[in-house]
C-alpha cells in the first residue's frame, strides 16, 4: 500500500452508545468518568498464532495487547502509522494496553516498538506489508460471512513456478481455481488477474484478502460465475525494496503479458480470449492494473481499480476502441478514503472518481462504483471490493 | 520437533582448518590469539527478508546478527535452545554478535531475547515450528544444489481445504502435484503422505524442507517416478497446544485415514490402491507414520521415519502379513543424533535403528538405513533423507 491510513474517528462511530452506557453507569450509581466505557468482552483475534490468548478484541472494536518483556523499558504497539498504543508494565513484567479508540472493522497491519526497536507480536500470524511481514490482528466485521471459512465446496490456491526469461528466474505466483476445476476436466475458465498493493507481494490476496474464500461461498451461492485468478508478485526488484516513485512498470508489464499469460494459458484450462480476461488490482495495483490493461486491451475485457485510481472520459477519449473492447470498468473505494480535498481523501486522486464513473456511464460504458461502508485504505474495502466486482466479471 | 537439538560440536569440525590458518598467521608474523580465525566472507542469509542484510552466514557457518532496539538492556540470539549467542550494543543502538562456533549446515530455527522478551529477528522470514512462527536462518549445505531452485520444470503446491466430520471443519492441507500432472490428464500418479514433527505444521515440508523443489530435481533428472505428496497438519488440537506426553493419535488416524485419504482419490487423480500409498514422516511425523500403516497396512505399503523411530524384527513378527504387504522400511536420521546411549543420542530409542534395519534386511524385508552426515535432529537430515526416499518410492 502507498501509505497505512487507519482514520479511526475516534469516539464519533461509538458516541451514542458509550453516552447510552455512561447513563446507565450513572443511573445504576457506578463512577461516571471521562473515560469510555469499554466493554470487558475481549476475545482472541481471530489471527492468533495457536493457543495465544493475546491481542484481543472486544465488540466495539477496542484491541488489547499484551506483550512478555520484563527488562524492557518501554513497548507500544504502531497500527498503521497513526501513532502508538503504549503499553504499561505491571510487577510481573508483562506489558499491557488497549487503544484509545475502537478500530475499524476489517484486517488492520501493526507492529511493537520495544525499546526503539521493530518487533512483531509473538501471539499472532505475520501478513507481508510495509515491504515486510507485519503482524496483523482483525476486528470482526459485521459483514464477515462472506469472507468466513464455510462448509461449502472448496477451490484450490495453488502455488505455481513459472519461468521469467525476462528477469532471469523461476517467479512464483498463486492461482485459485474453483471447486468444479478438477471435475469437471473439460470446461475452461475466465481468469482474472489481480494485483495486491505496494509493500505487500502475491500472498495478500489470500491471507488477508481471503479472495479463495469469497469466491467459495460467492460460487455455493450461484452469485458468480466460476473463474480463476492469479496473483503474482507486481513489482521485480527482488534485490532492492524500490519506492513508489521510482517504480518502473514496464518491466513488471514484461513479466505479467509476455510470461505469466502464456504460461496460465498454456498450464490451466482457460479461455484465453480478451473477453474472458480481467485484470484488477488494489492501491499501487490499481495503478498497474490502469496501465497495462489499457496498453493491452486486446488482452482484456474487464478492468478493475480499488483504491487505486480512477478512469475518466479523458482517459477513454484517448484511448482508441476502448468503449468498443472495455466490458467493465469497476472502481472502488473505502468511504474514510474519500474525502475530497479537505480531508485528504484520495477521491482527488486522478479526478473525483464518483463523477468519473458517473460520466463513463453517461458515454456508455459499463461503469460500476463502489464505496465500501466505513473503511479506509486497507483490506475489508479490498475483500468486500471483490466481493462486489466477482459477480460482475465475465457475463457476456 | 520434539525439541532443538544442535549439536554443534565446537570448534571439532573445524579445528584443523583453523589449526593451519593460526599457524600460517603466526608465519607471516600475525598476532596469534586464542580466539578462532572467521573469516570475513558473511553474506545475506538466503532465507532474509526482501532487502534485509542481516543475519548474515560465512563460509565457515558462523552467523551474524544485527538487531535494532536502542534502549534495550539486552539482546541474544537463541538458536534451538542451546543458550544464546548474547549482542553486544555499539554506540549507535545498534546489537550485533557472531556465533561461537560455525553452525551445522542447513537450516536453523531460532528467536531473539530482547529485554527479556521472545521476538522474532526482523531481518528474516519466519517458519512454524516450536508451536509458533519462528525465524529461521540457513547454513548453505555443500551439497545444497538437490533442493535448490533450478529453471526446471516445476511441480505445484496446492493448498486445499478438505471437509472433516470427525473435527467438525474444513481442515487445510497442500499437496505437491509434479510437472507432468497437468499436461497429461489421463495419468494417474501414486501418493506419499508426509508428515512435519511436533511443533511444526502443515506448511513445514515446503517452506523449511523444500519438498517441492527436491521432487521438481529429481523428475527432471529422471531418478524418481512422480508422484503426489500430500502434507496435512498431524495434530487435531486446533485450540490447545498438546505435549508430546498426552498426545493422542487416534483423532489424526481418523483425519488421515477415513478423511483426508479419500478425498485426495476423489480429487486428484490417483492410483488408490495400496500398492501406490506410501507415508513417511519427520519425528512425531515418523511415530505417527508407524503407529498408522502398522494399523493400515492395507492402504499403504512404503514406511518411512526420519528421525522418528525404528521398525524392529519383533514388531514385524507381532503384525500379521507385514512382509507380504510392505515393500519398503526406510529409517533414517541424522549423524549427530546417532550418539548411542551414552550420547543422548537417539539411537536408542525403539532399539538400535541400523542394527534394525539390518535384521530387516536378513528376513527378507526390503529395509534401507540412510544417515545424514553431519546433520542433527534438523531439517537439512529431512531434506536429504526425502531426496534418499523418493526414488526408492513405488518401484515394483
Amino acid at each position: 500500500m502507498i501509505e497505512h491510513t487507519m482514520r479511526i474517528k475516534m469516539m464519533k462511530r461509538y458516541l451514542p452508545v458509550i453516552v447510552l452506557l455512561i447513563s446507565l453507569g450513572a443511573a445504576l450509581g457506578l463512577a461516571q468518568t471521562d473515560q469510555p466505557v469499554i466493554k470487558d468482552d475481549f476475545q482472541p483475534s481471530t489471527l492468533n498464532q495457536l493457543g495465544q490468548e493475546y491481542p484481543q478484541v472486544n465488540s466495539q472494536g477496542y484491541a488489547r495487547f499484551r506483550i512478555v518483556a520484563p527488562q524492557a523499558q518501554s513497548v507500544s504497539v504502531n497500527l498503521g502509522g497513526r501513532g502508538g498504543t503504549p503499553l504499561k508494565k505491571s510487577d510481573d513484567g508483562v506489558w499491557t494496553g488497549t487503544t484509545a479508540a475502537p478500530l475499524d472493522e476489517g484486517f488492520h497491519y501493526y507492529h511493537l516498538s520495544v525499546d526503539g526497536g521493530t518487533f512483531n507480536d509473538p501471539g499472532t500470524l505475520n501478513f507481508y506489508g510495509s515491504v515486510r511481514w507485519e503482524s496483523g490482528i482483525e476486528i470482526p466485521a459485521h459483514d464477515r460471512e462472506f469472507y468466513a471459512l464455510k462448509d461449502v465446496p472448496h477451490g484450490r490456491v495453488q502455488q505455481i513456478l513459472f519461468p521469467s526469461k525476462s528477469t532471469r528466474t523461476s517467479r512464483r505466483a498463486f492461482v485459485y481455481t474453483p471447486p468444479d476445476y478438477d471435475k469437471k476436466p473439460a470446461k475452461r475458465y475466465p481468469v482474472l488477474y489481480l494485483q495486491h498493493g505496494w509493500g505487500e507481494d502475491e500472498t495478500a490476496w489470500s491471507n488477508q484478502g481471503h479472495a479463495n474464500l469469497i469466491m467459495d461461498n460467492l460460487i455455493a451461492e450461484g452469485k458468480t460465475k466460476p473463474f480463476l485468478i492469479v496473483m503474482t508478485y507486481g513489482m521485480t526488484n527482488d534485490a532492492k525494496i524500490g519506492t513508489i516513485a521510482s517504480f518502473d512498470i514496464k518491466p513488471f508489464e514484461t513479466v505479467l503479458v509476455d510470461e505469466l499469460i502464456p504460461y496460465i494459458d498454456a498450464n490451466f484450462r482457460t479461455l484465453s480470449d480478451q473477453p474472458h480476461r480481467a485484470m484488477a488490482g488494489l492501491s499501487m495495483g490499481g495503478m498497474e492494473t490502469k496501465t497495462i490493461t489499457f496498453n493491452h486491451l486486446n488482452a482484456f475485457s474487464h478492468i478493475g481499480l480499488l483504491s487505486g485510481g480512477t478512469i475518466s472520459s479523458d482517459d477513454v477519449k484517448n484511448t482508441p476502441d476502448f468503449a468498443k473492447k472495455v466490458k467493465l470498468v469497476f472502481v472502488s473505494y473505502g468511504s474514510r478514503e474519500l474525502g475530497g480535498n479537505r480531508g485528504g481523501g484520495r477521491g482527488g486522486f486522478g479526478g473525483d472518481p464518483k463523477a468519473n464513473a458517473e460520466a463513463l456511464k453517461q458515454a456508455g460504458i459499463n461503469s460500476v462504483f463502489y464505496v465500501s461502508p466505513d473503511t479506509a485504505h486497507e483490506f475489508l474495502s479490498w475483500r468486500r471490493s471483490l466481493h462486489e466486482l466477482a459477480p460482475l466479471l465475465f457475463k457476456n
